[in-house]
């Protein structure tokens, strides 16, 4: 049974002073979140977040708070026993889901529930394990998916069938994961508000330290980009991998004519060229930049699984970026995951902000091990900011992410930190 | 120079006890608004309004005082003078835009704020006329368009020619428009919670005042549609129009086979057979319902006008539903408006709730006088409801929509009507 105790609560880092995460649409951005702890008759507390820039952080904990009405007065065993229920509960209520459905704030502040329940899960009496391993059963699984309105390209049925294959080896690839962990790479290097200086150090830093995989952001000015990339490139040299990121700062013709001109350093992939919403658009995209070599990366504000869904059946995205905040939670990024794999189209978690890499490890350490068991052409995001605000921070060895060994979500935040951090209502008047 | 006096206000009205809007996936909305009135030096107000079904207004209301920074202190004349800029400024803040962008709470709050400021700009001196008035001059309408992200199909150079273009003849369908009024349809016979007795006592009623086009609620149980689709279409003869609205209750093969079987009351259009997010679920529903004669209509939910592109470029609907509130107020609506006339595709806005037919009157009125200079196909729905809560509330006659006469955007609520429904913060945590 939930009790309200402080509920949720609005922490903001102040990043934007030294343009950490500055790109071409977010030129400053204050990593932020709506902060949630679920209280519990028995003593034991779940954790969860959804990840903000700042400046309207506290719209989210007032969606929280509408949402709490739902939560509160439950026991987990009647939540998780129904979790495809209490997933429908929360998002389609006959008032609240006219603010979305399914996106936006009212979405942002499901995830930000619903995560916190995950950690909750895990940490339950009688598990007491790292997240990841509390989806392990094919049909308990598929019982915390809601199917509707994706039914037309994965029943629950094939779903089903995808994870009792995969069962096969899952033992083999658990251990090669306690082993070596997942591979990453890094966006750390190249931010957009960072100098020439700040980049050559931060690159040369990073391949010393094993990093063979790096992201660049682009798209604020052509001249300027082709001088960073080649920049870049040169750092890493031509067996490394990179990656571009424009954040959406394009139209269509826009993003295929400026991508064209960055060819040359080779980039895998070009991440958010233009609106999240524009499926044709991204379509239209990957179909002109193949022949370069070049694919499409998005995700990070894809706001559902339809939209998901759809980017899949468009062949609009060659690299599926799923967040642990932006969808409905582990709930929703299952199905992601698994539509993801029905498409074999891999899945390349964005992660950094704030708690993102802590979040995001248990569903890509999950995909590999319950789903994909396939490495290739796939990483997970990773951002070297904020960790030491956490209970239990990522673990990077060699670039890769190491699977975690706490029981829960991993995105407890110190009370300190907390404290620290915390948004106070006066300052939001002042 | 706005100033910030109660800027913003939660007004909620308790329509689900008598069933009134109750449909297969909102059973029991409170019509209720988040209520927005921008102060100005001079004395003059504008008053602004999105619509919501009650639980979770107050989100909204934190969205709009988060906004609210970004307006107070401006001139109407700097606003207007750069609406574009303005608009980009509303929905493109660098750590703002995370929590849609444009889409959900946010874009709600928007389109709130922005309505109030087309209200005040029709009534400001030297103008003070109705709002649908505002928008006349080719170059003014195309200045206050964001075409980021859809001048692949769009751009200003089309804009600015199809205004141009549809000057000829503009005084004429004015001038019909003041005489005849523009067609309207009835959703207030067919609530999904109504008895059959209530169907055909309203339908009677409403054939008596000359409504020729009616819509009917399904999608909770097909048995029971059947019957209630046939009784009406009994009621109301084989030359009236018929439609039929299921408010996203379907996944997309159930839609296709559940309309396959209202086939025989030969309804018009399906609307919202599915996610309003699914582009391509909506395309397969238009392909498999064109050889029976039941177009697709969709739009109340869909979130700006990235989407309303795609379902155009997809043929994933026959009839586009602009909405007054979901979109961002009169300058997002106008870039769809001249997009469905670039595809050839009607317009027939979605209304009822509360004040959506009081705003959404004047978009309609300028798509026939400024834009499509077209009726076939065309007409606009009315709910007969909590009009008696505004200060100048919509005029039908004979089905049809008057054109307003009085300044403004019509949305002005009587300050008794505000205070007696407004749901005060004490209530909330009640």
């Amino acid at each position: 049974v939930y009790r309200g105790g402080r509920l949720v609560r609005d922490v903001r880092f102040p990043t934007s002073l030294e343009q950490h995460g500055s790109d071409a649409m977010h030129t400053d951005p204050d990593y932020s979140a709506a902060y949630v702890v679920l209280d519990t008759d028995s003593g034991l507390k779940g954790f969860g977040l959804t990840f903000t820039l700042g400046k309207g952080t506290e719209i989210v904990l007032c969606a929280v708070k509408a949402l709490a009405g739902l939560v509160i007065g439950k026991s987990l065993q009647e939540i998780v026993s129904n979790f495809r229920g209490f997933y429908r509960l929360l998002t389609s209520d006959g008032q609240m889901r006219w603010l979305g459905p399914e996106k936006g704030v009212i979405h942002l502040a499901t995830a930000a529930v619903l995560n916190a329940v995950w950690d909750l899960w895990a940490r339950a009496e009688g598990k007491y394990h790292a997240m990841y391993l509390s989806i392990q059963d094919p049909k308990q699984i598929v019982s915390c998916i809601d199917f509707r309105y994706i039914t037309d390209v994965l029943t629950e049925e094939e779903a089903l069938d995808i994870l009792v294959k995969a069962q096969e080896g899952k033992k083999q690839r658990e251990d090669q994961m306690l082993k070596e962990g997942y591979p990453a790479y890094t966006t750390s290097c190249a931010w957009l508000g960072y100098s020439d200086q700040q980049l050559k150090q931060l690159c040369s830093d990073a391949l010393k330290s094993g990093w063979t995989r790096f992201k660049v952001k682009v798209g604020a000015d052509l001249e300027d980009d082709i001088r960073r990339c080649r920049l870049i490139r040169k750092m890493i040299g031509p067996s490394s991998t990179l990656m571009i990121d424009a954040n959406q700062r394009w139209d269509v013709a826009e993003a295929i004519s400026w991508v064209s001109r960055l060819a040359e350093v080779k980039p895998l992939w070009i991440e958010e060229p233009t609106s999240p919403d524009d499926i044709l658009g991204h379509a239209a995209i990957s179909k002109a930049l193949a022949p370069l070599g070049i694919g499409v990366a998005t995700g990070e504000q894809c706001h559902n699984r339809v939209m998901f869904k759809q980017f899949l059946q468009a062949s609009a995205l060659q690299f599926v970026q799923i967040d642990s905040c932006r969808l409905g939670s582990v709930n929703e990024n299952l199905a992601v995951l698994l539509m993801a794999y029905k498409f074999q189209v891999p899945v390349c978690p964005h992660a950094g902000g704030v708690g993102l890499c802590e979040l995001v490890q248990h569903l890509i350490l999950f995909d590999y091990i319950c789903v994909s068991a396939d490495l290739r052409n796939r990483m997970c995001e990773y951002v070297d900011h904020l960790h030491e605000h956490f209970t239990s921070p990522v673990v990077i060895q060699d670039a890769h992410y190491m699977p975690p060994k706490d029981p829960g979500y991993s995105c407890e935040m110190l009370e300190e930190s907390v404290n620290r951090h915390e948004q106070k209502k006066t300052e939001l008047l002042a």
